[in-house]
């Protein structure tokens, strides 16, 4: 199943920077790991915000709450999600 | 350029129903006819809601207007329209 | 898999009374249909307004929007859907 | 008398570790104590969120909020009740 | 148990200046009578505005309902509930 | 004059715990000495939250806003100000 | 006592051009006649709207609804009310 | 002086296809007027809208008003006003 | 030419009590010396707020932006700008 | 491609000094130098805010994130981007 999802980013200037440098590298890795087993197939930067769209497919509702919340800038994020299903005029 | 645009649709209730079916069948052919060329690359259906996102792969901003002005449902419809580009994460 | 939806419901004054009645009458028999099923299994009144909040229980998002689009008051509700899972305090 | 709540958590990042280690396990031996007695019928996690959305059934308006009052993590909650009633259409 | 509720009353322009003139006339008759029996002790106009501010003390969440499901005014209202309890500097 | 105020309060958690403690039993002090005074006729607890919802019968505006500045907790506190009068309906 | 008025009016198109010329020429004489007594001492336009700023200086809140309740223009407008009283830096 | 000033223009169904017409030939006419008397230098389209961003120089505020209020779409339009002064960071 | 300003004054808790005095003491001086000078013919308190509802007279839009932004407490406030003419009921 | 930018700047009370004046003056070098290049063609002050509106006429929507980003009072500001193109009334 599909879901929208909306992913904006505030990381606290007080985090040491060497936490947000790895925090971030994680975070790329985890969001490319899931890329790569198809279960995050789309991911937009939103221009001119630290922030992005997100398409994810998934098993179950519980996985993709699984997903969101080990993501390592979770703590730092506002997540909006939005349940998706085929559209009656796609190809 | 890519955009994500949503599209909720409100038709009045006072429409005559012949032009109801017109413009939902004009609509319809209009969006597959810019799917198959790559235009409008994904529609999706919003869960319990008469709305869409969707992403379009455009050549210019003036394109991205005109695409939209052109659809037979714009005036019943409340669009929002957020210009994104490449994710640092995407692979 | 679970939703939370509720349901804000605005009938137009100049409905004709007997297609208010019907359209009623077949919102009600619908739901109580898809309340035996166990697709419905909640339905409560919000306290002094025209509107419920419900839970569903269905096999996928596709479900879930075909039932609410199907629903004979749908054209006269604003409807939100939340995706539910499993929280970990439930006994 | 039952009661819609939904309660959004946002744990400081500053709260000491052990604390709020064991504010969250207070938290839940709480919820499951009252979810035992009857008085917390359902809860259920919103996906994507450090939320929930709970149903309470209670003896009065004042036990509700005393109730509330006393969740271990109520200082760090965004709470919204609201009041339900019996529905027309409930089987 | 008590009930905070807020009404903003918006009657359209094209109701029948006598319809009108009964259902506020009634309205005022219906609350009178409430007032009298002590289910609603209190009623106030918000200056500047067609909207009151009133307390209610009912028996239920569901008298409260039917209370106010039946006001004449009722389909022309917004209305807005709160529940109320005891606060601890009440003397 | 009546006046219909809504205190939402936010205590800040690193403040000290003897001040929180004074603060919040000056607060009692104050408003249970305006309540006999006549000024604060009725003060409710709103279910679920750190909120009131208060009615004040004073001599002028000024006197309403010298009240209000002067709660010891009115450094941590949201207030909103309505001006009511008599409602028509009013017994 | 001093209040602070904005209305934001919104004709309906379908009102009777001399009934709306009746209405918009007694709502001038009317505010012009409290004008005149110095209750109506401040009015602007705001750029841009069809939307005014005011002040009233009344001797109750009673008195202030009902001079907002008998705009002829009232049953078009948006009214907001703000309570003012002396500012501690004003000469 | 400057105004940004933005337009959403929603021009109601039912108005006459020829005054609509003319309408919007009017405003079309009387906004180049302005821009080439060097007071509307800047009129953008948004992407997806039928609104407008534009920028306005002209002698005081009174004249901006004059000149929004005899817009041939004003009474369809939303309109918001900012005033603009010079950057430090201008060249 | 004529602004409304309000400004909802938030002074940081952690400000050094001396540098809040001064601040305070500052701005009253300032705005009492441009209320001697004509530019700031009215300000008042707003009811149960640290906030004011202002009227300002100035030259141009630069000079009201180097008014608000000289303004001691100004890093402290939230303020809104709307311009003002005319009315054409005005006496 | 034109893009219509706002940005709110909320610096934080507790940037050290120097580092806030170094900030602020490479903000300003910056923007000149984009704006000499013409990708920044105009920039105007909100009167009363820290705030300015902006139109940019990049090659990209990837251009006018990293501009974007690169803002040395990027992590302090609010940004809003909406697209534009070419109005038809635009001579």
């Amino acid at each position: 199943m599909l879901f929208h999802v909306t992913m904006d980013v505030d990381i606290p200037r007080d985090l040491d920077p060497a936490e947000r440098a790895d925090t971030v590298a994680r975070e790329k890795a985890y969001s490319q790991d899931l890329q790569r087993q198809g279960k995050w197939p789309h991911i937009w930067r939103v221009v001119g915000q630290y922030s992005n769209v997100s398409i994810f497919d998934v098993e179950s509702a519980d996985e993709m709450h699984e997903i969101l919340w080990a993501l390592p800038l979770f703590p730092f994020m506002t997540v909006q999600v939005t349940p998706l299903c085929r559209h009656p005029s796609a190809i």
